[in-house]
């Protein structure tokens, strides 16, 4: 009997532990912000522009740095990115992330950065991105994008 | 009488008010962050380059993003303005920053990001740069630099 119970007792908390943990252990903020990031990546490289556009802070405030251009709101940064990578003639191409490192830089604020590489059908360009993200309601967003080129391009395929 | 005790009522009040405003208001971080820049285009300006290089943290884990190009550590850092500013037949030229937005992002970080021209004898060469800072016991430092050049380049002088 004495054995039966100890090992009840065993397989409860395994339950138990099994149940509860999760739930007590919030997902840290850094890999909260590495997931909205390979979210990104991932609506990226399915042409899924507009999934891609909703990892970015939907507000005026919102600014995008790319070489020496400023696009101030969320409305020019979607534009932006329809006019490059959806007109006519122009492809979304293979995106990837590497080298990322996350730095949480107060409750609701953190900076990623990484290099970015975007390979199309003709040549592969690439270069580096730093990121500010803010935690809202409906979770962290990009607030600020800084994004340049390598200089020179990369490389033709 | 009542009007003399009115009158120095009041000079008095002027005195302690000029003397204990400044005090009693602490110079709020954003404005510390600006101050600190500003200090940064003072040293560059004058051809100060060890002055400039004194806003960045000096730490292994400092980072640079110019372009395509990441520099890890001060000294490294340090380098690269060296051997593109202080080289023979190199120059520092005259920088200016304007644009400038700082936005506070937890107790002891800050991000600036703003629009940089430097001119030099033959040509002015300009583009955006976006600035993580951290506040140290020595006040607030650069922890990350991304600098980007305008693409295509701004104009010949």
């Amino acid at each position: 009997m004495k054995r039966f119970v100890a090992v009840a007792i065993i397989v409860a908390a395994i339950f138990v532990v099994g149940a509860v943990t999760p739930a007590e252990q919030p997902e840290k903020p850094a890999d909260t912000v590495r997931a909205v990031l390979a979210e990104q990546v991932k609506c990226w490289n399915k042409a899924d522009l507009d999934g891609f556009l909703k990892t970015y802070w939907n507000d005026d405030k919102l600014t995008f740095y790319s070489g020496g251009t400023i696009s101030n709101g969320w409305k020019a940064v979607a534009e932006r990115y329809r006019k490059n990578y959806q007109a006519d003639g122009k492809e979304m191409g293979q995106l990837t992330f590497s080298n990322m490192e996350v730095e949480i830089l107060g409750p609701d604020a953190a900076m990623a950065r990484a290099k970015w590489e975007l390979k199309l059908s003709k040549e592969t360009v690439g270069g580096l991105f730093t990121l500010i993200l803010r935690k809202f309601p409906d979770g962290w967003k990009i607030v600020h994008d800084h994004t340049s080129k390598d200089d020179p391009p990369k490389k033709p395929n």
